[in-house]
């Protein structure tokens, strides 16, 4: 038991407590000595504190410390109030000084090295700024699911075969059986449509491919979707366009000091996402831009003049770009007519950020995609079998909660909106 | 474009209907013909139906069905509503007969023939409550977290090194290098507590452990948490003990039917849960039992018969058991005075459900229990770095999400609490 002490004040509900006295926890940020006065920042869980003393003796910067002082306005402040420190103590003192100066971090100078340092840059403010974002999008994505009469569902992550195909797996060892990490709950969210009608998952996926870019990474974190008793794809582009609505307005109500260290705006999510077909994209950015686009897909390149097009047109950062044709969907895609499918793909300022569509729900329609893409139906057993048994129209989508966060923020480099990153070449920390 | 039509309605809405006419869709649940007039239940993802009619061809079991048709009050019929027929579709018809009868599945049965189906199986009304149970369990975890400050964070699952050491972990080949799935987000957690103070995750966790019993998974859902700036780990046991009741609330608000399905009874969580020290309930179950017990830990009989007591004794269905011995918890472990630490276990209807406790946040206190422990500290170089760094006092725990479900529910085998378990001869569905 201890003796009553003052409760504790977050740093950023200073602005209410003017003129009185508070207790402040948290790591020490920043640290000066002007002879003999002490001008220290204490950074917590809400923001920074700048607080000053005289005859203290601070510890090594990211000790843990304890504040316990009264609040004066100063305009300089970050906030615009200082804490003139009544006492002072260590709670726990930091040993070494850190690798990296936090305050003064630039990821970009060199990646490598922050991501090395990875358990202790990490507590950078623009560094759990993106963590945070990206926590409050997850749970926007889930609460807005759950308003929809979604069900929130755990899948396999350890799975016998790949959910298309054999390629990018990594190989697990199962108790001397050969086993894989799943690179996609698809199968198991189709499977549970038969279920909860409506479903979703924000769990770890795994892509066992080797490049090393700053647009990849080989664990991260999918926001699944699918969704039963649908009419086509549109169904399926209008959910996730309430659902991009849903999660950008909880980012402006919880996240606008993040945004704003991060020199990031908000996107507006228009009420109808504007949709064209990717034969129609590819002719307006050939005859608009001059970019000719051949093959099954967008290149990168058209993907920026398209959305360039439709932000300087419809003032939308977000198109659907719909109708893929078969050879750039596997083989669950639900075909349209000629040669295409119901697939889609969601791009946001330059990039694609979902893959989604309708899937195929009828047994011997499957049956024949398995075989018109040349894949051995043996080794889809598990996955065919529940199309005997009445699976109705459905289709869904993923979000990859990283590159979400990545392109919100403008952060160039994928890996800084995870906390430990894994690519080709990082296994720790 | 499709014409207008009746929005669908949900089968647990039909009594806000009665006499009046409405869609429904779902799928075959039973079907019985009498002489022209057929009966079918329609289930939905909110409940069933009883729908009549005439002339009608009914397809196999578990297709996909519309009904039109007029509400009437009928006291027989499951919720006390019929719908009489006036129109009849099948949306996606099933080809086959499912292995298993739906309505009619028992998994104490046959336990494996249930797993073997379980893709067609997991639609069974007790399957699916546990798994909808599940999923409001863990929406309340992270929703009262958050109210009390904690962030989501998402860790590695591919780890260079396990947390408690080598036992028990499953190997990948992660580009020619050896690594393995993560048994616990342990490290990763404290290392953001740095970061955020207080921080959850619900994600997956894998314990190689060659065992096939009803208590264990290999791959389950782990409700992780983890909390800076505390006093000791009394602090940690009233966050948990504020957190089950959050739980149990939501549970009571929102899954009533599904316990009352499965003939459970949703606890009481009592305001300050009962907490007895190791050594104190040993010497209990011992004078008042008569069952000695021996070793470092309870065995199961001991944490059946001290559940009993607290139950008889204060009406509480939860026990804490504290100040667990040294040599039965890991490393990281905060001691206490003489050999113990400040750890504990949560009892719950006689079995554990949660370990938790104090860790050591002093870096010279942790390298000499490494030692002490007898572990390689060069293993755990990523781990140990960051106590350097002025680690608050911090402790937390984690709840198994499939063991609390089933122990609610009074499922026996807590197979049955995930949607496709793995266990040691099962890689399928």
């Amino acid at each position: 038991m201890t003796a009553p002490t003052l409760p504790r004040t977050l740093t950023r509900e200073l602005a209410q407590f003017e003129g009185q006295t508070v207790r402040l926890q948290g790591f020490l940020h920043a640290r000066r000595d002007l002879g003999g006065v002490q001008f220290l920042v204490l950074r917590d869980v809400s923001g920074l504190a700048q607080c000053v003393g005289s005859g203290l003796t601070l510890p090594l910067s990211e000790s843990s410390v304890e504040v316990v002082g009264s609040v004066k306005a100063h305009p300089k402040a970050p906030g615009g109030y200082e804490v003139q420190v009544q006492s002072f103590r260590v709670i726990s003192a930091a040993t070494a000084p850190t690798p990296v100066e936090i305050p003064k971090m630039e990821w970009h100078v060199n990646p490598e090295t922050m991501l090395d340092y990875r358990v202790v840059s990490v507590r950078g403010l623009k560094e759990r700024a993106a963590l945070k974002v990206q926590a409050e999008l997850v749970a926007a994505f889930r609460d807005h699911l759950m308003t929809e009469g979604f069900t929130e569902i755990s899948t396999p992550k350890i799975v016998s075969a790949g959910a298309e195909g054999g390629a990018n797996l990594f190989p697990i060892d199962y108790f001397g059986h050969p086993a894989y990490l799943a690179q996609s709950p698809q199968l198991y969210k189709q499977i549970m449509v038969g279920v909860f009608e409506r479903v979703f998952e924000a769990a770890p996926v795994y892509r066992a491919e080797e490049h090393a870019t700053s647009r990849h990474l080989n664990e991260y974190l999918s926001l699944d979707v699918e969704m039963g008793f649908i009419e086509d794809e549109e169904d399926v582009m209008d959910l996730e366009n309430r659902l991009l609505a849903a999660i950008m307005t909880r980012l402006a109500e919880r996240c606008a000091p993040e945004f704003a260290l991060l020199g990031a705006e908000i996107p507006q999510v228009p009420a109808h996402i504007p949709r064209i077909t990717l034969m129609d994209a590819r002719q307006l950015v050939a005859e608009k831009f001059g970019h000719p686009v051949g093959g099954k897909d967008l290149d990168p390149e058209a993907e920026r003049l398209l959305c360039q097009h439709f932000a300087e047109e419809q003032g939308s950062d977000f198109v659907f770009v719909t109708k893929y044709p078969r050879a750039a969907r596997p083989f669950y895609a639900h075909p349209d007519e000629g040669e295409l499918t119901r697939g889609f793909d969601l791009l946001f300022r330059g990039i694609e950020i979902t893959s989604g569509g309708q899937r195929i729900h009828d047994h011997s329609m499957l049956m024949d995609s398995i075989a018109a893409y040349n894949l051995n139906p043996e080794t889809l057993t598990g996955y065919t079998e529940v199309f005997k048994y009445g699976m109705p129209p459905h289709g869904g989508f993923a979000i990859g909660a990283e590159r979400l966060t990545a392109k919100l923020l403008g952060i160039a480099n994928v890996r800084f909106a995870r906390a430990f990153p894994r690519d080709r070449h990082r296994l720790t920390p």
